[in-house]
C-alpha cells in the first residue's frame, strides 16, 4: 500500500495499478479503461481542465457498490460517483485519478407508492425517465433542473431550478437515501414517514454532498400531484428594479407561484433570437401557475395586478399547453441561446443566490460590471429564490478571455457575499467554487472538514471536492 | 484533571466541582446552583426520573456560551442547553451532571426582514414572543408544536406541529444558525439566502442534534405571510379508515390544507368535557385552510367534497375567528383533557410517524392495544404528516402502570417501524427513545455516532442524549 490515505494533488501509482487489477477481474467488461470513455466520464461544461479517471465501472447493484469500497479501501484510491456528467463545477473530475462509478445501468425505479406521495428509485434514473415511469400515476417529480440529469446527482449536489420556488430544492423532496459508506456497508438514512425527529438528519448530510461522504445507491423522494391545470404567461418591465419588485410581492402575499423567472434585456435577446420568440427586449418575467382551474385563475389575475402595479406590460396568461411549452422551451434553452450569440464561443454557467430583497440590487450591479468589463453574459434568474444564473459567452481556449471571466465570477460572488447570500444556489462547490466557500462560511469549512475526516478517513470518496483537505 | 472524556453514567466529581468555582467567579448571580432551580431545569412529562444539573448558568450572550464551553472543556464537564423544558423525552436531564444552560434571558429578536421573509433571534424567544413582535409585519411564523417552546428548543428537536402540513417542520423553516462549537468559536451555518448548495448541509445538522453538537446562539427563520383569511371547520366519520382516506385524498389532490388534525372517538370524548365541546364522539378531523377569500372558499369546498365521499357528516367551516378558537383551543389542550380522564394521573404524550397510507391500520391497531390492555389513552394527529400522540393517562407513581406503558410504547414502535415509520415525528430521541432509534436506522447510528466523536471528542455537548456512546 503506497499512501496511508489520499493527499492533495497525489496518485497513488501502486494502489492505482493495483487496483485496477482487481476491478478488471472482478468487472469484466464492466471495467472499461479506454480513454474515450474515461474522458467522456471528467467532461466539465467549464474552462476547469478534464481529469480523467483511471478507469470507468459500469455499476448495476448496491453489492457492485459494497464491492468496489471494499476495493478502493484496500488499495486507497478515489471513487468518483457519475450520473449523466452534467455536474457543473468539476464534480466529476478525478484529480487524484481513481476510478469512475457510472450509475447509467442502475436505473431501475423500485417503488412507487401513490396514496404516500413518494417512490424509492436507483441513483442512474434520469429525472425524464422517472417523470415517464410516473405519468400513469397522476403524479410527478417537480425538481427541474435544466439537464435531464440522474436522481443520484440530482441528489449529490442538492439541485433545484424553475419550480424550486414551490416545491422546494432536493434537500426538501428526499425523504431517504440508502448509502454505502466507509466500512463497505450500506446505511439506511431514514424510514419512509414524511417527518421525523429520530437522531442526525443524516439524509440532508448526504444531499449536497457531492458524493464526498458515502456513494449513494438509492433514494427515497416525495411526488406531488400533477396539477389539475398549468398556466402561465408572461410580462416585461421598464426596469429590473420593477421586476423584482413584483417578484417580492407575489412572495409576500402567498401566490403559490410554481414558476417566476427573471431574464434581463440581452436574454430576452437571445431567446428572441435562438428560439424563435418576438419579445420586447427588457427585463422580463415568465411565471407559471398549477392548481384546480379556478385557482390558477385566482393566482394568475392576483400576480397580473401586481406586475401592474409594477409598471409592466400586461401580463398576458394561457392554459394552452403549446403556447406554455414555447416560452418553457425558450428558458430551458437559455444555455444554447447565450451560445448562439457567438459562434464559435462557449457559454460558462455560473449561479449565485441572495436574499430576494437584494436580487434587483445584485443583477443590476452585475449587469454594469459586465457592461465595464465588455462582456458578452446574459442573466436568467429563478427569481422567486434569489438565485441567477450568468451565462458567460468566452472562447474559453483563450486564457486571456478565461482570465477575464475568472476576475469576473471572483467580483460576482463578493458581491453576493457582501449582500448576504451564497456562492452557489444550485450548482454546488466542487472545484469551481471552493475559495468561495471558505469566503462565504469562515469556520463552518472547518466542521465539514473534520465530518469528512470522521466519515472518510483515507479520503477515497471523491477527493479534492467542496474543499482541500490539509 | 479527572477524565479524559465523559462516559456513560460517570460523574466527573472533581472536574464538576473546580467547573462550578469558575462559573461562580465568572457569573456571579447569574450562576445558582439551589435545588429548587436545579429541579425546575430537569423537569420531564414523562417518567424518565429528573436527574439534575448541578448548576444553572443564565446566559445572555453568545460571548457567555463561547466562555462556558472553554471552561466545560477544560473541566471536562456537561452542559446541557435548556430553552423553556418543554421537550418530552429527557432531553434536559443531566444524567451525568453538569451545567444547565438556561436561554431565557437570550431573548431578542435581532433582524426582520419582510422582504425576505425572515427574521433572525436568539434562542430564548418562544414562538409566541416572535409572533407577538411579527404583528405589524404582517408575517408570522407558522411552527407550533403544543407548548409555548423556545426556538432554540424548537431548532433543537426539529419540532413541528398542527402546521407542519402545509408549513414544513423546523427543517424546512431554519435558514442558518449560529452555533459555539467544541472548539469554543462561533460558526454561522448558512447565509440568508433561500437556498444554497454551498457544502455539507450544517445547518440541518445542527437541526434535531438536541444540543449534542453544539451549542446554538442564533436561528434564522424564514416566515410566511399572515393569510388574508383563515377558514375552519370539523366532520365526524363512521370509521377511522374512514377519515384517514379522506385526508389521504386531500393531500395527493394538492389541495393546501394549513391544519388536518385527527381524534379518535375517546380524544373527541374527552375534549367535549374538559373543554366544553358538543361534538359527536366518533373519529374526527378539525382542518384549516389558508389563503384569500376565494382561495379558502375553493379550499373548503373540495375538502367538504373529499369528505363526503367518504361518509362524513357534513363539514361546516367558517372564517369566524371565535368559532376556530375555541376549536383549536380544544385541539391544543388535548394532552390536559386527557389528564382530566382520570384525576390525579398524569398523561405520558408518545408519538410514531407513519407513512400516511398506513395511519388508519397503524392507528386502528393501536386503539386496539389500548383496549385488550385496558389503558386509557386517547389518540391525536397530524394527519396530513401521518404523525400521531397517544396520552397514556396512567399513575406514574405505580411501577405496574409504568411497566405496562413502557411495553405499550415498544409495541406502538414496533408498530410503526414495521409500516416503514418512524418511532418520532417531532418529540425526538432524548433519553426516552434510543432503542427505537437503533430499530430504526441500524448502522446510520453509528454515523451518527462518528460525527458525535468528531465534532465533540470530549462529549461535553448534551451527553447521553439519541444514542449512548461506548
Amino acid at each position: 500500500m503506497g499512501i496511508s490515505s489520499i493527499r492533495p494533488g497525489i496518485r497513488n501509482e501502486e494502489g492505482l495499478a493495483s487496483a485496477g487489477q482487481v476491478l478488471r477481474q472482478v468487472f469484466g467488461d464492466r471495467f472499461q479503461t479506454g480513454e474515450s470513455i474515461r474522458a467522456q466520464h471528467a467532461h466539465t461544461t467549464t474552462w476547469v481542465p478534464p481529469q480523467l479517471p483511471d478507469g470507468v465501472v459500469f455499476i448495476e447493484t448496491a453489492a457492485d457498490v459494497r464491492e468496489i469500497v471494499r476495493i478502493a479501501t484496500q488499495h486507497r484510491v478515489p471513487l468518483i460517483p457519475f450520473g449523466t456528467g452534467s455536474s457543473l463545477e468539476g464534480q466529476v473530475n478525478a484529480p487524484n485519478g481513481g476510478f469512475s462509478l457510472d450509475f447509467s445501468r442502475m436505473n431501475k425505479v423500485l417503488e412507487v407508492n401513490p396514496d404516500d406521495l413518494d417512490c424509492t428509485v436507483e441513483p442512474g434514473v434520469t429525472r425524464e425517465e422517472l417523470n415517464s415511469h410516473l405519468r400513469d400515476t397522476g403524479l410527478f417529480f417537480p425538481i427541474d433542473p435544466g439537464a435531464n440529469a440522474s436522481i443520484g446527482g440530482m441528489t449529490s449536489t442538492r439541485a433545484s431550478g424553475t419550480n424550486a420556488v414551490r416545491y422546494g430544492t432536493m434537500k426538501d423532496n428526499v425523504l431517504a437515501l440508502t448509502v454505502v459508506t466507509a466500512n463497505g456497508e450500506e446505511i439506511r438514512t431514514a424510514r419512509r414517514a414524511r417527518k421525523s425527529s429520530a437522531g442526525y438528519d443524516l439524509t440532508r448530510l448526504f444531499v449536497g454532498a457531492e458524493g464526498s461522504l458515502g456513494i449513494i445507491t438509492s433514494v427515497t423522494l416525495r411526488l406531488q400531484g400533477i396539477p389539475e391545470q398549468i398556466a402561465g404567461g408572461y410580462c416585461n418591465f421598464p426596469t429590473l428594479r420593477q421586476a423584482c419588485e413584483a417578484v417580492i410581492m407575489t412572495i409576500q402575499m402567498g401566490i403559490p407561484v410554481a414558476r417566476i423567472e427573471l431574464l434581463n434585456a440581452l436574454q430576452v435577446k437571445a431567446c428572441n433570437s435562438y428560439s424563435g420568440l418576438n419579445l420586447p427586449e427588457q427585463p422580463s418575467l415568465f411565471v407559471e401557475f398549477h392548481g384546480s382551474p379556478d385557482s390558477v385563475r385566482l393566482q394568475s389575475e392576483a400576480f397580473g395586478e401586481i406586475a401592474a402595479e409594477n409598471g409592466s406590460s400586461p401580463f398576458a396568461w394561457s392554459a394552452n399547453p403549446e403556447e406554455r411549452a414555447r416560452m418553457w422551451k425558450a428558458r430551458h434553452n437559455v444555455y444554447w441561446s447565450a451560445k448562439a450569440l457567438r459562434p464559435g464561443a462557449n457559454a460558462i454557467a455560473t449561479d449565485v443566490c441572495v436574499p430576494i430583497s437584494r436580487l434587483a440590487e445584485c443583477v443590476a450591479e452585475t449587469e454594469i460590471d459586465i457592461a465595464e468589463h465588455g462582456l458578452l453574459a446574459p442573466i436568467v434568474g429563478h427569481a422567486g429564490d434569489g438565485n441567477f444564473h450568468v451565462s458567460l459567452v468566452i472562447d474559453d481556449k483563450d486564457p486571456k478571455e478565461i482570465a477575464i471571466a475568472e476576475a469576473f465570477i471572483a467580483r460576482l460572488n463578493k458581491r453576493a457575499l457582501a449582500m448576504d447570500g451564497t456562492c452557489t444556489g444550485e450548482h454546488g462547490i466542487g472545484q469551481g467554487k471552493q475559495e468561495f466557500l471558505s469566503d462565504e462560511l469562515g469556520g463552518s469549512v472547518d466542521i465539514m472538514r473534520q465530518i469528512k475526516k470522521s466519515l472518510d478517513p483515507l479520503n477515497i470518496f471523491n477527493p479534492g471536492k467542496i474543499f482541500a483537505l490539509d
